[in-house]
């Protein structure tokens, strides 16, 4: 019996900018990641974003990133797991304050970008990140990279915690996405990308861009919300994962 | 038996740059009013903030304000009252995330700067921000102008809802402060300014600089934190409160 | 002998954020008024336009704008005049910065959204950001509203100012430009549009929504580079200015 | 015969925030670093400083950093070095434009906190920031830390480059600076930090926090604006470096 979530960061418009997300994208995912406010959203945006992922019946999250708007969050900052642990906080606390006034509760928190993809390998600031996920509420669930450090600092802490998997991205052989610097970051053929998707989650690993077998447990796949085939590959997405005997539900 | 509360605005540090707020002022003060990142404050200095209010015993509440750290939140912005609404409870929340790591509850709201002074007399715009506050926690009290629009949004929904007077600032004929733009907005003689609070406090009127008697409920006064001497006028303040037989207590 | 410029806002995007602006419209457009990074554009953005903008041979204005990138400009902000001037000699300064590495003369200035609405009316303000570009250099042309405070107060201190008219937006008997809050702000029927704007240029006057003729002088007219039909709809305009004997031709 | 110029990081302030420079740290400096709104500053602070320095006969450079003021620009970012090219120019001509409303030249240009950092030891970086600078205009003349990949940089393509020392900073054997984070990184003792620019003016090499003699040029001494004792140290510095027979003087 497998089952895997689906996730996906959405609520990254800013005021007059559209992100051109597309509310279609709601039906097939099970969690949905909002924009903090910090390197995409503002308050408007999060408040229509929680409105619509609740209308879709999809498990919210938060999604937050370095206070950097203009790099949408993706440019490493040297920052103190200390200002990480604040920062984080923050984020959590903004959002919670629109799913209170619905009286929704949080499922899940996960980095974003830059401050995702540095936690994932810097044990200090994952371990501040989860701390901070902790103190708010122990009851929520930390999302981060499969085998990653900010998947271990949440588990060293007792927080349940969720080893999430890209559809569309390669692995190295030490289980760390592949750059997007690299030319062969991107899985762009999507037949190729879900069968991927469904050899993580029923066989438990992946296949390395080095050709070798990297273990890793995929709980819950990442997609985009945004780009032109996005609903569509979503949509293929889903059916493959049921087609292959994989119940797709969220956590909460 | 009268009693009043004692507020006061703190954490508008932000990263490098000090306010000049004393820790000493919290000795005398029942309710602390924290920034919440858009018109001062920061994250970090948000912690820190939080973790002085509840060493010294002190009630928090959010200082939401306008996105203009530039303009320190004072320069009014022609926003609608649903960005009101979202940026009240993006502020809230974001401060509740440290409450929460505290296990500390939320006493009160009150707007900060132009945001506080255009809800004193834009019913619309107080509507949106007492529905906020409301949205968020019921619990929640709501600080305002004593006899404004705003306090008058908070009762109208049923939101407890605290009349504040200041202790250094004149008021006109109609119940609302002298602009900063006259010269006569301040008071500067401490004695004055603390025989003001007391009459205020014990005989509910003000007399305006018309020389007419104006009548408000004053159930918390509002002091500065920093200046030369906010602490010794904090002092001298509580002293003459209490002398005069009014108690110094806050909500919660 | 009639002529007219005809003029475009651009370079709006700011870092991943695009706004649908279309490199063909600057086929059609004679000078470009560049975002300078308060209410849009970024120094990437504002680089990579001011490229464009020369490749194309159209003149390069400063379009300087609040510091409100969430609201795009469009709130009104309580600024004083001194504000206002410091923040358009900051502005014009930047994208003369990017202009000083192609060795290419600034054309003009034309406030934005807000700035450019409170400018049209409050004659301190509008005093005030004439005198910054004239500070900054008097060869700089003064572009605003067509018979407002702004053009009164470029000529009022020697500034070379032209008078810009609006394709697609009604006017009121008194010159201003309909409210965008009123349902008839804007005109949707393009043939309407070309017409108001060919009259404009060659009678010297446009009719009113209260019905009155308005006059006024249409030395630049200004069109919109995103949305759906902006291409078309400045070739078309283009077309039909120059049918109607009319040379379309910046100031430089 | 001996000569050395004197600089000092000046208007950081922002808006209701001051950073406590004192107007008399102006006496004793010949060149003034102004912060142009990235890491600190505001376009009215920016002018204000441009005002003071002018009014004492003090040569203007322009201060950039990078986009974070909630850092105060210290927090290494991982930019590319296109991005630092373009921040760099919106910088410089942003400052630039208020020099143009006084009729007065830039004489440098030297990047601030982390910018700096990353570009004394990234050529890469360091030759976008060269360029930047020699593209806004072939006179400027670029400071950067003595014996660094900025100033090899600004070499390398003809640009006038100034050699900078610290008076209170420790110096590795590498020519770098003591990290900040180590406990040795700054001298406290004034007479050892007084020593120390004289024998870098003199003698072109400084003793090493390891003991060995490290070549380098000192043409230009950075000292501190703010800080209880800032005015005193600037002023006892200049005597000092006087006595010594060594003429205190800028570029330009």
């Amino acid at each position: 019996m497998f089952k895997v979530d689906i996730n996906c960061d959405l609520g990254e418009s800013f005021g007059r900018y559209a992100l051109g997300e597309q509310e279609e994208i709601l039906q097939y995912i099970t969690s949905a990641n909002i924009a903090c406010g910090f390197h995409a959203g503002d308050p408007t945006v999060m408040r229509k974003t929680v409105e619509l992922a609740i209308a879709h019946n999809v498990q919210i999250g938060a999604h937050p990133g370095l206070p950097d708007l203009n790099g949408f969050g993706r440019r490493e900052m040297n920052i103190t797991p200390q200002e990480a642990y604040d920062m984080v906080v923050y984020q959590i606390g903004a959002l919670q304050g629109f799913l209170a006034t619905k009286g929704v509760q949080m499922q899940h928190v996960k980095p974003h970008g830059a401050l995702y993809n540095m936690a994932s390998v810097n044990r200090p600031l994952a371990d501040a990140i989860a701390q901070a996920v902790k103190d708010v509420s122990p009851q929520l669930i930390l999302f981060g990279l499969a085998s990653s450090e900010l998947t271990a600092a949440g588990e060293a802490i007792g927080l349940q915690t969720v080893h999430e998997v890209f559809a569309d991205r390669t692995y190295q052989a030490d289980g760390t996405l592949t750059s997007r610097k690299q030319s062969n970051a991107l899985i762009t053929d999507e037949t190729v990308a879900i069968a991927q998707v469904v050899q993580m989650v029923k066989e438990k690993h992946v296949t390395s861009v080095q050709g070798t077998q990297v273990a890793l447990k995929a709980e819950s796949i990442c997609i985009h919300g945004d780009g032109e085939h996005a609903v569509a590959f979503a949509s293929r997405t889903r059916a493959a994962l049921e087609e292959a005997g994989i119940t797709v539900t969220a956590f909460h």
